[in-house]
């Protein structure tokens, strides 16, 4: 199911270190049909992997809106992640050992520069639509404003044109847990995994909502002084990510979150945002605390032509991950308009 | 300035233990009228202290909402902080050592418990106006409920009936922050300092807003890929907490404040809000992120008669230590409304 692409030619990152090489680890479902066009690449959020079947069932797969019988999706694990992308766990080839700390942090901007060797590899010359929520979404706005002409829609979701000071926060305080556990100085796979379970903690507060943690997470009675649902809930969900990541990935893909920047180097945010060509909608969701509405709402102002819609979600910044029935309406019905926009005559 | 008030008498606490007796550090400004009806008790949040002219230049002082020529002014530091109450860097009686690990919590209804024979002492029959935002807030309404007779007004600002499991979430991240911090199993006063930090940068991201951050923390360049203000931001306000506070004071708080429910052993929060007898006015404030205004609202819902009215901020939930002419200019207004209420005929 994942297949690996290794580009043995050298990779500059945006903070000035070079890569000799590098590896992505990709899924792609369905097949790239004669003329080329139905090319569907989603990107991924923080945690996730080259996989979207597996994290986003509900859009991706036969019979979905992203349905392998009519698309060639594509979906790569960013670097930096542990899902089969060079990251901090690869062998650095200097050093033939763990890069661990030592590994540079990929910007958004880096991710999709990656990306784009292995695209010229698979022979997709258009992207018939680009799609990705969150962290997702910034590679997906980066890639657009990079080269204007791949993409014929873009849907970026729950996402921004830089990354806010509010965010930038959040990441701050996550990366502060992990510094704060005492192995994070150490050099193995485990270094820092409580301190990610905080980190985990704090995160999830930010994916969710008020509403979220009333509805799931209010005691029925009135009696308790100490022993509340949440707090074991904060807890479980930090130990489910520590059996499953690792406290290097997480510090540096929160690093290139960070320095998503789409003016940097372009003359400013609203220039590059001009610059994209892709029919774009672009979805936000009413409750999301970390990318609030309003940033979408920017973004579609800035974007030639871009569309916005809001959707309703009592899960907050998470509903990109879980709504899928309004994502696939709202996506559809903009499919079906712009075609047919397309077809009909000037008038 | 401060003066100490030593308690003899046993305390059982909620949590069903006991301590033999208490310290309350308060101070007082002004003096109690010969009628003894000009008691204005001041409650402080998480991490102030008991001089309220410190925390609160912009209502408490000469010529202010609160004057000391008008009002007796008290204000005690919460059992379990650090600003002279009992808290867990005081002596244990049984082993002459400090508490540390072993202090136990204090719930806000153990606080408003301890605080009552300080009210008898002082010889405070009544008290004109109670007034607090935050968990200074919650053990205002605890204190309403308690004795209803005791307050003519009360003004609960950015606070609720009972903790969310929002608010809980954010208070256990913290707390796991502390609990990473491996130098948090010792027995000093340092212990989980540097957990503490990370736990007051969390904190500090629900006492501010997405534009607070946005309006102070943004870079006014596009170059930058790290070293964001926001970061130094950030660490700053943990480095500053921890010059002037410690872990065991802070978690035992943040406990303190997940187990306030006005409805524990009342029949529920309802119930327990209809016993209230002061003339209230509550106060919330449109951006709180960490109180949302439908908690204050319901609040005035359930208090007999109360009002309700929320103020502008780009603050957030900080915004009550900070929205001085707002609050005033409420507060007055109320005071003057239903004083020449009481005094007309009934019609």
């Amino acid at each position: 199911m994942i297949n690996f692409f290794d580009n043995h030619t050298s990779l500059t990152l945006e903070s000035g270190r070079q890569l000799p090489g590098y590896r992505l680890a990709y899924s792609t479902i369905g097949s790239l049909n004669a003329a080329g066009d139905n090319a569907v690449w989603v990107f991924h959020a923080l945690t996730a992997n080259g996989n979207p079947g597996e994290w986003w069932p509900g859009l991706v797969g036969d019979g979905k809106l992203l349905d392998p019988a009519r698309y060639f999706i594509i979906c790569v694990n960013m670097p930096g992640s542990c899902y089969g992308s060079t990251g901090p766990l690869s062998i650095n080839p200097i050093t033939s050992a763990p890069w661990f700390h030592d590994f540079p942090f990929f910007t958004t901007r880096d991710m999709i520069r990656a990306y784009q060797a292995l695209r010229i590899f698979l022979g997709i010359k258009k992207i018939y639509m680009g799609i990705g929520g969150s962290m997702g979404g910034q590679q997906l706005l980066e890639w657009a404003v990079e080269e204007p002409g791949l993409f014929d829609y873009i849907i970026p979701i729950a996402t921004n044109a830089r990354h806010s000071s509010w965010g930038i926060a959040f990441n701050t305080a996550q990366r502060q847990a992990i510094a704060t556990d005492v192995t994070w100085k150490e050099s193995n796979e485990r270094a820092g995994q409580e301190g990610m379970k905080t980190a985990r903690s704090i995160a999830l507060i930010s994916y969710r909502s008020y509403e979220t943690y009333s509805n799931g997470q209010d005691e029925t009675g009135d009696d308790k002084i100490t022993g509340f649902k949440t707090e074991s809930y904060q807890r479980y969900q930090g130990e489910k990510l520590a059996a499953r990541f690792n406290a290097f990935s997480y510090d540096v893909l929160s690093r290139g979150m960070d320095a998503h920047n789409l003016g940097r180097g372009r003359g400013g945010v609203v220039a590059a945002l001009s610059l994209i060509k892709a029919r774009t909608l672009v979805i936000g969701i009413e409750t999301d605390v970390l990318f609030p509405v309003q940033e979408q709402q920017y973004l579609a102002e800035h974007i030639p032509g871009a569309e916005f819609v809001a959707i309703r979600s009592a899960f907050g910044h998470d509903g990109f991950l879980l709504e899928y029935e309004q994502l696939g309406t709202h996506i559809n019905t903009y499919l079906l308009q712009t075609k047919s926009r397309a077809a009909s005559p000037v008038r």
